[in-house]
C-alpha cells in the first residue's frame, strides 16, 4: 500500500469518527497527506481523542466542517487524489425521529460532494461508506447476501443510505467521477462509540459489561451478525481506493464467520473476565424495524481485490477492551452526580 | 366508484398538472370534494386551465402552494380521507443539471408529507405516483419488467423517485399511514405538458406534429414503451385509493400492449393527417441516460384490482389531438416575435 498512498492527498470525511479515525491514522502510517473533516456533532461517533496518536502529525490537517456546508467542502475537496467518504448520520433510530436530518446528511451532503468533485475535482476517486442495512429483511434461506440482493431497506437511515450508494454509482457511471461503495456490517475496534448505542450495538456492550451492568439482547440472541475488526475494515477502503478496478462497484464487506447476538455476549463477557447478560423481548419500537439474522457473501470484495478478514473475534474483542480500559476516561460518559 | 368517493374529501398535490388535474376533474365528477394543490413552477406541469371543466365547481379548492413548504401543506393535510400525491420533479434532464431540486421535491418532500400523516392525519391514505424510470435499463430478455425486479435507477431523478416510495411503503409498514404507490410508464392524453419535453417526450412530439415540424426521434426508433391513456391511469388511481388490499403495496401501471417509438411517430402522423420523422444519433448526454426499451408487467394490479387498460393507442392520440386543437392556445408557446 505504503507506494499508492505516499505522499498522496487524502481526505476523510467523517475523519474523527471510529473507522474513520482508523483510517486516518493508517493513511499516516503510510505516509499520505491527510485531511480529516468531521462535524463533532454532539452524541455521535466524533472524538478529537480519536486521532491522539498522530494529532501532532505535521502531515495530518484536521478540519471541523459539517459535511452540509457545501461550501467549506468545496474547499477541502480541491486537489485530493481520494476520498474516503464516511460522514454519516447512523443511528437507526435517530432516523426515525428526525429522518429530515438524516435526509440531509446521507442524501444530499452527499449529491453535494459528488457535485462538488464534478466541477472543481474531476480526478479525485471517491470511497462511500455504505451499510448492510440496506438490504433490510432476508429470508433466512437467502443468507448470506451477495451485492445483487434487491435492496429492501426497512427504515429512513436504510432508504437515504441506498440512495447515497446510487449517487456514487451514478456519477462513475455518467461522470466518470471514480466511486466505489463498500457496504460494512458490524464493524468494531477502539476508538468506536460506546456512550450510547446510536452506533451499533457491539460499543454499547462493551460500555455494560466493563462498568458490570447486564447486558440486554432483544429477543433469543441467536441472530447472526458479521463483526468485522476496524483493521479489517480499513484494509478494504484502502485496497479499494488504490485499484481502480473497483470503479462503480459496490462492494459487501463482510467477517471472518457469522456469530449470533448471544455468541458475542458469551465471548465478551469471557475476554472481559467477568460480566452477565439477560434476553428481553423486543420494545416495539425496535421490533418495527428488527431485521432478524443477517450475513453477507463478500466474495466479490475477496475476489476482484484479494482482501480477507484476519482478526477473529476473540483477539478482536480482546484488543478492544484493552483499548478501552487504557482510555477509558476519553470515552465514557461521566455517571450523573447523585443528587441529596 | 361514486359510493366510495361521494363527499368524501380529497386532496391532489400536483392537482393542476397533467394526471393531477385529469384525476381531479374524474373525482369531482364522482361527488368528491376536492382540494388540489399545485406549486405552478414554471416550464413544469402546472396549468390552471387544466381544471377549466370544473373551475366553479363549489366542491373544488384550488390553492397554490409549493409542498416544499411543510407548514402550508399540514394546513392542507389536515381532514383528507385521501391523499392522491402527484407532485414530483419528473423531468430526468433536470434533474441531472440542478439534483438538489429534484431532491427537495421528490425525497424531502415526500418524507415531509408523510411525516404530517403521521402526526396530524393518521387515518389518511396516500397514493403515491412513481415511475418505471425507476427500473433504468433492463436487459431485453427480462422485459416485461414486474415488481419484482431489482429497481436500477440511471438518474437523479430515478434514484430520488425510488426513494420517495421507499418512504411511502416504510411509513405504511412502520406507522400504519395506508399507503400505496403506483409505477407509471408514459401516460399520454389531454392536458399534457406539450410547450416542451420536460414530462415526457410524447406531449413534445405531438406539438411537432400539430405545427408541422419534423418529428426527432434518438437511435433506430425501435425502442419500445408502453403508452397509458389518461383515462386508464386514472382509473388506476382510484382504484388503489378506494380498496385497502392496495395498501403497502407497489403496482406497474402499463398499456394494452407496448409500441415502438417509431410506431408512435407514425400513428400520431396518421391520426394528426400529416407530418413527418426523421431518426437521429443520440446526444451523448442523452445517450447516457437511455434505457433502451422497457415495458412493465402489470398483471398485479390487474389480479389485485381487477384493472385494465381501456383505451387503445388510436382512440388515445386521436383524442388527445383533438383536444390540444381545440385548446391550442392554453397550451402553445407563442413563438418569439420576428427580430427587424
Amino acid at each position: 500500500m505504503r507506494p499508492f498512498y505516499e505522499n498522496r492527498h487524502v481526505l476523510v470525511t467523517g475523519g474523527l469518527g471510529f473507522i474513520g479515525s482508523n483510517l486516518a491514522i493508517r493513511l499516516l502510517q503510510l505516509g499520505a497527506m491527510v485531511t480529516v473533516v468531521d462535524s463533532l456533532i454532539a452524541e455521535t461517533g466524533g472524538n478529537p481523542f480519536n486521532i491522539d496518536p498522530v494529532h501532532d502529525d505535521p502531515r495530518l490537517t484536521v478540519r471541523t466542517v459539517d459535511v452540509r456546508d457545501v461550501l467549506a467542502m468545496e474547499r477541502l475537496v480541491r486537489n485530493q487524489a481520494l476520498i474516503f467518504n464516511l460522514a454519516g448520520q447512523v443511528s437507526h433510530i435517530d432516523s426515525m425521529q428526525d429522518p429530515f436530518t438524516d435526509l440531509e446528511i446521507n442524501c444530499r451532503s452527499q449529491l453535494a460532494l459528488l457535485d462538488t468533485c464534478r466541477r472543481v475535482a474531476p480526478e479525485t476517486k471517491v470511497v462511500f461508506a455504505s451499510t448492510r442495512q440496506i438490504y433490510g429483511r432476508v429470508p433466512e434461506e437467502q443468507l448470506p447476501v451477495d451485492e445483487r440482493q434487491p435492496p429492501n431497506p426497512v427504515d429512513v437511515n436504510g432508504i437515504n443510505k441506498l440512495a447515497g450508494e446510487r449517487y456514487h454509482v451514478l456519477y462513475n457511471n455518467v461522470y466518470g467521477i471514480r466511486t466505489s461503495v463498500l457496504r460494512l456490517t458490524n464493524t468494531y475496534g477502539p476508538r468506536m462509540l460506546v456512550k450510547n448505542n446510536r452506533q451499533t450495538a457491539i460499543g454499547w456492550l462493551i460500555r455494560q459489561v466493563m462498568d458490570g451492568e447486564t447486558i440486554t439482547i432483544f429477543g433469543d440472541g441467536l441472530q447472526l451478525r458479521d463483526f468485522t475488526f476496524v483493521e479489517d475494515a480499513v484494509e478494504a477502503f484502502l485496497m479499494v481506493g488504490a485499484n481502480d478496478a473497483a470503479n462503480g462497484q459496490v462492494f459487501n464487506v463482510g467477517a471472518i464467520e457469522p456469530v449470533s447476538l448471544r455468541e458475542l455476549a458469551e465471548l465478551l463477557i469471557e475476554v472481559c473476565g467477568s460480566g452477565r447478560f439477560e434476553l428481553i423481548p423486543f420494545p416495539p419500537e425496535r421490533k418495527a424495524i428488527d431485521i432478524g439474522s443477517i450475513y453477507v457473501d463478500d466474495r466479490k470484495l475477496r475476489r476482484v481485490l484479494k482482501w480477507r478478514p484476519r482478526v477473529d473475534m476473540r483477539e478482536g474483542l480482546s484488543r478492544t477492551i484493552d483499548f478501552y480500559r487504557a482510555h477509558r476516561d476519553e470515552y465514557w460518559v461521566l455517571p450523573a452526580p447523585a443528587t441529596v
